[in-house]
């Protein structure tokens, strides 16, 4: 499942970020995923003053957002990366790793995010697409917009034919890290949140007996 | 998680069980489970034409009673049997077995059956007990009363100590084998069937959308 | 994951089974999902024998098909049935029942297969949209053209503002009813088709052990 | 299943316990379930030193009693907390939370635990009562007692109609999430215990293969 | 795990096969398995009637012996087939297909099986060797007796180098597919044959509790 | 799966062990495992020196061997422990415990490791036997071998009958706990680095998306 977020960053951490992204220095994105001859991209470089703070707004505005929380079942969080694609950049059909190494214990990736700082008007090309077999889905958001998908998926970023692309990406370990089960939960804690209070008290403890029991039962 | 159920049978059908019982053939029930030293009780003969017509009685009210079949999912039920309980006579603490040999293929027991037919004044003693670790759920029904539990719990008939106890049991094995996963859907479908039509239609279709992918996952 | 076939059904299925659809009666398609008030399309009678030739041929179709075999894993395939949409009609947001009434056993449905009829040119609206979360996938296939996809999905059927859509539906019951799992198996029998006799035969026989006990644990 | 031991405290700690909640500050107990609006009761204020006292002669009890932890397998325990019910308080039907916060990662709630300090003959009401399906479990303990229940199951407390009911409940995070698992390997282990002297050692060593490698599988 | 099984089939009845074997027509083994190029044996002609004689007289042998039922849990047998090497013939290291065309419905392999027919002496080479990674098992029974393998296992026939070798093979569905469960359910199964009657009636049920629960819960 | 890897250790790390050994102090191995009447040998004291110096050197080699990296997918390992067999010393058959003490968090043996130091010409007997059912794998290391072998299996060291067995032995986490699917991942990834190259990349893909969808679902 998909949930994409529009003003997930406010307009001033947008630009505070693409501030940031002016002043720090990037290295090969290919650092990351040396095997995958088909990633030409600039991530920024972890070291860079300029590049932290750019993850601390990304990362501040993960914490604060309750609709991606709600989706994710966050257990972990990856630091952000800004990730930058110049004319003929991109970043071919992939899946992303299933741990990655942050800190002393590794990070099992389950959703992956991309939060658009780029506006789509500024570059051609570059948009994320993810197969799903024989058809795809291909998102190119607003600045701020933050787009959350299964790391189980394999996608792709598509070559930038004009303009630059500027994106901030993170993985999440998640509390539930089956997607179909991610997202049943997540479903029911809507059906709770928007029903739960006009319900009859007995079905409403019927509803939260199954919640609780599928979050104690799916959780890892 | 138990079920029991008020006039499961009617008046006139428990009237004409405890008439087949009267001219049925009755034999050893430990015959169906020769290692319990502890089983000592009658059951009727399958062989028996009145017998058989108990059976049939029983059969057409589990196959008609929505409730029962909401809570149990039946898959496969196996031909219920009249069990006989004079004085003195009881059944040890046990668990039913797994598998009962049902025509070509083995019935998996997942839910247990007890329909009582005797009043409970007409008996002392001859309580079902199920054992759930240091406590107990204790169960003596009105006549046509049916009373559903896991065959997973360990359970006992405490000996009588005066009068006859007679009742039909009988094992079904339900599409979700697991007790909490089938409580869990249960639990879902009641809420839908209570609070489905006051819903809007989005936050419906959501709860149904777990409904169906649960019974999907969790069905053998 | 989706699987999108062209030419699934031969010109001449194509025209035979649009020939049949304009003998055949149709019945409301409600009769088959009543509870769903935003269903408002056309089904053919099952029992019309112009309906039933129609089914056949999708049959046949669906079993001469290797790429769909690989993809689908068919354990049991219900009758395929023609639906018609009318202008205005639609099928609201649903999805699919984890069991239908098939026989003497009820069939779980893992995937579901849209075959299309009509020309897209035919008729305006009538898009078959799988919700993904917040993104979705839009289908409105040539003539001839089968559309396999998970029955776990949340999809709906827009309304037809012009022209009319008439495609054959069904639903499928897999050896592999976890849909993450049948697309990984389905990876590797393409790995394996592909590369596996390039490789050394140690390797292919590694890849062929993984298949062969993947397909053993995950079937049902 | 339910594990109810008594003189778990003893009766000086009893006593202990009882003092410091007369000098302890108690504040509303819906502060940590505040959707609960049928939760009317009093907790120790977990930051009241006298509260703390209760708290850590309760801890100590759980972590020294074997009988407990071989049914248990703790691998978490929550901080354990004074609940006071005066007359009228009473704690609706509800399930206990699947996490609480507690320290830098949240606990999962697997089994519930609660601790009498009133005597039984102190309050009216006040039972501690556990829903399974149509049948409960009904529990009310002599000070010291205390008794151990899956969190999954739906509970309440009922209204107290005269005195005071003082208990010290706590939540404990099991190795074995799962209450069938988690007491099937509880009863392989009192079968090791009370007869593997007693065996073939080569019979002894299948069942310590049994449990050395289901303890593997099973835990979380 | 392993079983092998000396004298499972009496002198007579290894000397009928060994008569039928003379006497059946032979087909290239390839055509099991066509994908194989290593290998190389022949196998009875599943419509001749000396070729069914052997099939048959192998049958009988594994449904009387209940050492194997209880190894095993069969829930379907494949017909037993004749395989012969001679001089030079091999079949390379590979996995047993998942599932068999036996019927109606196709056949999961979870246990191989071979019985040996001719004599140790009779030939050099030909032994059975199943890969466990770097280590192997080697089995090149007596005349009578049977090997039970897990069909998950890589394993080989290694070339005869003189003489010939005659066995029969057969493939069993169990209802345990898993072969570390199906191994612990046959252990305690073992203590429970050895150990029960010598129990506390209390430990004896407990055990019991345990097993009829793992086979529900571990049968497909 | 057993995986022996000759040269794990060098030569010269073997005589460092062995000169260790011989400084170390030694206590009775049944500290360790009382239960298990048939053990019998000495363990390198935890808290000698010598002892913990021939424990940091097998760390060592433990954490540089990608090969048996690979294979066993490491989460945590336990201190190596200096192992000794005098003449008529032995270690009955028994499976190793689910968790052992280690730190703060018990650690779940999932795969054991013996590295041996002896030459198999030095001692007479002290074979590790690992017994699958009715076959066994037997195995004498050169000096330096070391063998992973899964913890779920039964084994013993059979008597020395002559001369002294001196061996390091550990205990690793793994990630993918597991047996046969820790088996199967190490097979494909097998696949992937003998065979990835050659590939074409949409092929690669499809085996990396497995790859990492079954670490992710596999690890715990």
């Amino acid at each position: 499942m998909f949930l994409q977020i529009e003003n997930f960053l406010t307009a001033a951490e947008v630009q505070s970020i693409a501030e940031a992204a002016r002043q720090a220095k990037f290295i090969e994105g290919r650092r990351s995923n040396p095997h995958n001859t088909t990633k030409d991209n600039e991530i920024g470089d972890p070291n860079d003053p300029a590049a932290q703070r750019a993850a601390q707004i990304a990362l501040a505005a993960l914490q604060r957002n309750e609709q991606a929380r709600n989706f994710v079942f966050p257990q972990r969080v990856a630091i952000p990366s800004l990730s930058r694609y110049a004319v003929g950049m991109k970043y071919g059909a992939h899946v992303d790793a299933a741990y990655l190494p942050v800190g002393a214990q590794p990070l099992r990736s389950d959703v992956s995010c991309t939060m658009f700082i780029s506006s789509p008007g500024d570059y051609e090309g570059g948009e994320l697409v993810a197969h799903l077999g024989s058809e795809i889905v291909r998102v190119k958001g607003n600045p701020g917009c933050a787009i959350f998908y299964p790391s189980t998926t394999v996608h792709q970023v598509v070559p930038v034919s004009s303009g630059e692309r500027l994106v901030v990406i993170t993985f999440i370990e998640s509390q539930i890290p089956d997607q179909l089960q991610r997202d049943m939960l997540h479903a029911l804690g809507e059906v709770r949140a928007l029903e739960g209070l006009k319900m009859d008290w007995r079905n409403r403890t019927q509803l939260e007996y199954v919640i609780a029991n599928l979050h104690r039962m799916w959780s890892r």
